[in-house]
């Protein structure tokens, strides 16, 4: 009979199998020093793109006095045990009301971490009769909440209309058959790789025509789209449509927790049911004051979001000018693509980490498919008009060397933090 | 065709069904004030008997004050990313190496959040082919693993070891008939409802007999049970046997997070590869900082554990000396087991809270069966010998009342907080 442990040990997977050469360089880097967009890495100064911190707020001094305070005041303790038993208080009421009213929903529920918030919505929404139609790019955390649904799912391909209403028309006839059960339509605000909206507003306008209710995930898109921040359902005109919108705090918010909103009835129905919170202990109170007074700056400071447009248009238009394929991106999120092995990748993040200063992620298998490589910059409000300069003339130089092949190589090479 | 929203609002749960009398009273509560024995319940002071704050530190003065700290110093936004892109840094290697040491394991990788950590252990350990064996009493977490795995399992009767060797023989015969896959056995270190400890010596000394390797939930075994309060696996001289120790920083840690412990080349496997980890931002710095100090005073203030020991053999043999059926606990968790409706149990615990002061939670279904009632008291090394006095006076006095019939009742008590 075989050992679990020896068939984990023959594969560490497509990121695990390079560790030993990439272990806090091109996997689990750390990078130093106040958040913004320059940081240290390895003791040297970088030009960071690799944060979601759209707005800044991560290190804003309001943001910043108000983590200060709230764990002087309270400790990270507080309060203890699950919302339900013992771990309820009137902040986090609090900011769940505002949260409702600033993406124009009746209530709102917390949730301790995005990934696991939206695994157990998708499961408290589903009993194994009901069917998910979802879109195919969906993010790890729709796709581990499907694999907790017992019942059917169609999938279309990614943004595609025609495929949408070809899996709906599927979906329908499949419930009808069965007799009992509805539909789910899960898709997102913005698809936090490619940086392309969903099609929110032609989904939900499909629902004078077929019956289903529509979850959006909008982690990239609440804060960064729509005139208030609000998020892409408010961008396209569609946020009444949407009848749970969910967002993490871990992008524009820049903290950790999410948030599911939508009808009350509803609302509530999840709060007394969602494993993942009602297992689990309630968010701490100084991350739940850190959290209120974001979201007042996302409402109150417009001025961050237009900082942040300005910085993600320059830097766009400056790739697009020089030749390089940003694909059909319209939000913030600026992938820049490019084909070639890991190898070839990787020399080529090396160079500009080592040469010229510029610290962006890669992506590649299996958050993407096979032979594809994501350079994926995150442009924030706190980025400056240098910052863009050197970054476009490091990729424009680090460009030409890829075409002339210089960074062609057989093998990683061994960057591994030494202890 | 049914409208998913529509099923849902039929049937609003096993406690939410009750939520229109019950919101902020028995469910949902507020507990104000900084955490120990003596809170505010809606205004008044309780002796609170709710809160896995076993060693007292959640208002440590010097756990308050590196809460503080790292707070200040941090703000609660950094590091930002998942750990495996950006959210990597020394502290978060610290704590997994500080961790792994207090448990006599080669290395340790955190966790955000305990509920969602263990469901994606089990989903980064097992394969299809893997064969899972588990006890019939494990929490919500470890069901919700099991869900997500597409592989058989096997279920044993509650710390029964002969039905456990007949599932181990049934896991046996159908890994070896399917030619692939191994076996894992998911038991706890003390079961949270029913304060048993589990059978870890007994079922670890199998492994002389089957093939299989053992993960141990020890959320409340961890800092209360063992000569160093390394846990249940020490208290029973068998943690070299563990094959993965995981725990929550939920009770005696007093903060959010977890960890899961065991051989280096295995951790680092997980490391690699676990989804809840891989897709979700890094665990804030301040809380990785707070985790450091908790751990430094399990480490160093025995007298914690000691007292809180103390505290819980005081209120266990007060308990039982008055007549009280406190089951078959041999950990600090203290259940008091009752019969009854639910009505008759939310009387009981309005007359405990309004007329005596003592704030404990009822267990009721779908955590344990329907018809039992668990008023499940949680002692402290805070709590005082004033405080086990009066609450053992106040079951006492209640339980007449209980026996006489003065609870019984037809309907939940409209005690709903009203906005």
């Amino acid at each position: 009979m075989a050992d679990i442990f020896d068939r984990l040990l023959k594969n560490y997977g497509p990121i695990g199998q390079y560790r030993e050469r990439a272990h806090g360089y091109f996997a689990f880097p750390k990078l130093e020093g106040e958040i913004g967009s320059r940081m240290k890495f390895r003791g040297k100064d970088v030009i960071v793109w690799s944060l979601n911190n759209y707005l800044g707020l991560a290190n804003h001094p309001e943001v910043r006095k108000a983590d200060a305070e709230g764990a002087q005041q309270f400790g990270l303790a507080s309060p203890m045990g699950a919302r339900m038993m013992s771990g309820n208080t009137n902040y986090h009421e609090q900011l769940e009301a505002e949260l409702a009213a600033f993406v124009s929903k009746e209530d709102a529920v917390l949730l301790n971490y995005g990934y696991q918030g939206m695994v157990s919505i998708i499961d408290v929404l589903c009993s194994r009769h009901d069917v998910i139609v979802y879109d195919a790019e969906c993010h790890a955390c729709i796709i581990d909440g499907l694999r907790l649904h017992a019942g059917h799912r169609f999938v279309f391909k990614h943004n595609n209309l025609e495929d949408f209403e070809k899996q709906m028309q599927r979906a329908t006839a499949y419930v009808e058959k069965q007799g009992q059960g509805g539909i789910l339509v899960i898709t997102e605000g913005v698809f936090g790789m490619a940086g392309d909206q969903g099609k929110l507003k032609e989904i939900a306008n499909l629902k004078s025509k077929y019956n289903f209710r529509l979850l959006v995930d909008d982690a990239h898109g609440f804060g960064t789209l729509g005139k208030t921040g609000a998020g892409a359902g408010e961008e396209q005109g569609v946020q009444h449509l949407i009848d749970l919108y969910f967002s993490t705090f871990a992008k524009s918010m820049a903290s950790i927790g999410a948030f599911v909103a939508g009808e009350r009835k509803i609302i509530d129905y999840i709060r007394y049911n969602i494993r993942s919170q009602i297992f689990a202990k309630s968010l701490p109170m100084p991350l739940v004051i850190g959290n209120l007074k974001r979201l007042e700056l996302l409402r109150t400071r417009p001025e961050l979001k237009d900082k942040l447009w300005e910085n993600a248009l320059k830097l766009q238009n400056g790739l697009k000018e020089r030749g390089f394929d940003i694909g059909k991106t319209d939000s913030v999120v600026t992938p820049v693509y490019m084909k070639g092995g890991v190898e070839e990748a990787t020399a080529m993040i090396m160079d500009l980490r080592e040469n010229y200063r510029i610290f962006c992620s890669i992506v590649v298998y299996p958050v993407i498919p096979k032979g594809h490589i994501i350079y994926r910059l995150i442009p924030t409000a706190v980025h400056t008009d240098e910052d863009i300069r050197i970054t476009l003339e490091a990729f424009t130089a680090a460009k030409e060397k890829l075409d002339a092949g210089a960074y062609k190589t057989n093998a990683i090479p061994d960057m591994a933090e030494k202890k």
